[in-house]
């Protein structure tokens, strides 16, 4: 999927949510333990309520490797029921990986080739041969850790050098690595002041946007702030939606959580005239 | 493990050899593959042949996570095979994880919980938050990479501000994180001069150095200018060891190159008087 594809789905469906599926087994309705694999069936009925309002699905990787060769299962599943049964929707494993070139050409196979996500997150410390691995196949993306919405953010990246801080070298240097059709970088919600400086850096790339919600983030701020003419967007929510509702109704609410996301994101996208 | 306990080892076995356990399934031996578990049965035979002359192992979690399911199966068998045989043995899961701090617990969880692994190699990009929750174990440590073995380390970690580099920046606000019983740092053998400015910043802290072998870091150097009273190195060698040989004799050949860099260390710790 290219630049376009994806903002042709975002006008299709006047939305640019991500929904992430950070879906802890500890954390999902009980009465869904006694099913065979008991996170696939919260994320099939996840998914199947919410696919309609979202372009965008991004598992986060911790939440099931922590649980082993079952954890794996679970993933595999769900990325290939999302690509099986909605093929147009982005899939992202969120799995900030990064390691030299032999091994970051093995974490690219197993994302993007034994695995059939879109794009996976990838950590820039050390630097483009950790990076270019994963840019080597076709229609597939990196995404680049830039600006992330936690507290630690400002132990490094906010480091300044010569009136140029660690993200934005990060946003600078990047750009040479691949282009706007298969790059785009983590630039937290929390931050979204910080988006008006980060669009004169990099004005035509994608940004996939953590930290709205439950992290304290406003969409507002996100669409007025890194909204380009191509949208330019992908925004996530995991929590505020996937356990929104804990009862056996938690797929109707989670749907309902992620329309009204849509439903403001369609505002936005009308205000800027994309729709 | 703490930090003595680590240094009792390497006395005892006159050694600070670490052995990477890059077990690529398509590089193993072909007699191994009718195997019920090729890689984990290729893991026994060298880890078998090795461990009188190692401290450390290090799977590299890419070669596992590559093959899935399966390849769960073979990290989780071999990393408790270590721990029942050779409980002394220190080891390393080099993993590169790094995210906001509900993530990062889960990764925590995972490889310092439900596997046996004594140690987590960690990226910084995202500061405090995202290294603290891995940090949370009793003996268990976090190795932060500080300086990486591969051309890309020149993007980011030599980025100077003020006059300190990225790489010692880390070195030096990470120290507040952790202890020297709970925390290491990556630091190339590729750049052994280094490693002497570097022990001005972290004088006690243990070392895992990667590079030596295969990426061309000298031994001789690492240990002149990396060692302190504590030995305070580990060494990381892979392909030179586990991929010395593709006959049926790989483990015995495997044991006579881990020996040989054992007999040259055995030097080093009696030049500096520790044996």
């Amino acid at each position: 999927m290219d630049y376009l594809k994806l903002f042709e789905n975002i006008i299709k469906k006047h939305s640019f949510l991500c929904v992430g599926l950070d879906s802890d087994i500890e954390k999902i309705p009980a009465f869904l333990h006694t099913e065979k694999d008991p996170v696939f069936e919260f994320n099939k009925r996840i998914i199947d309520a919410t696919h309609q309002y979202a372009v965008a699905y991004k598992p986060n990787i911790a939440f099931y490797e922590c649980y082993g060769v079952k954890g794996w299962t679970s993933l595999e599943s769900t990325v290939r029921y999302i690509k099986i049964n909605y093929p147009d929707l982005f899939v992202i494993a969120d799995a900030k990986r990064g390691d030299i070139g032999n091994t970051s050409k093995m974490y690219a196979k197993t994302f993007l080739e034994n695995l059939p996500f879109d794009a996976i997150t990838v950590a820039p410390y050390m630097g483009e041969d950790s990076i270019t691995p994963f840019l080597s196949y076709n229609d597939k993306w990196v995404v680049l850790l830039a600006l992330t919405s936690n507290k630690g953010a400002d132990d490094f990246q906010y480091h300044d050098e010569d009136g140029i801080k660690l993200f934005e070298r990060v946003l600078s240097v990047s750009q040479t690595w691949g282009t706007i059709n298969n790059m785009m970088y983590v630039v937290g919600a929390t931050r979204a002041e910080t988006l008006r400086d980060i669009r004169k850096i990099v004005p035509d790339h994608f940004l996939l946007v953590p930290g709205v919600g439950a992290q304290g983030g406003s969409l507002e701020d996100v669409a007025r702030f890194g909204m380009n003419d191509k949208c330019g967007l992908l925004v996530n929510s995991s929590r505020g939606i996937i356990f929104a509702d804990n009862t056996e109704n938690f797929d109707k609410v989670a749907g309902e959580k992620a329309k009204e996301i849509q439903v403001e994101m369609e505002r936005h996208l009308a205000e800027r005239k994309l729709i």
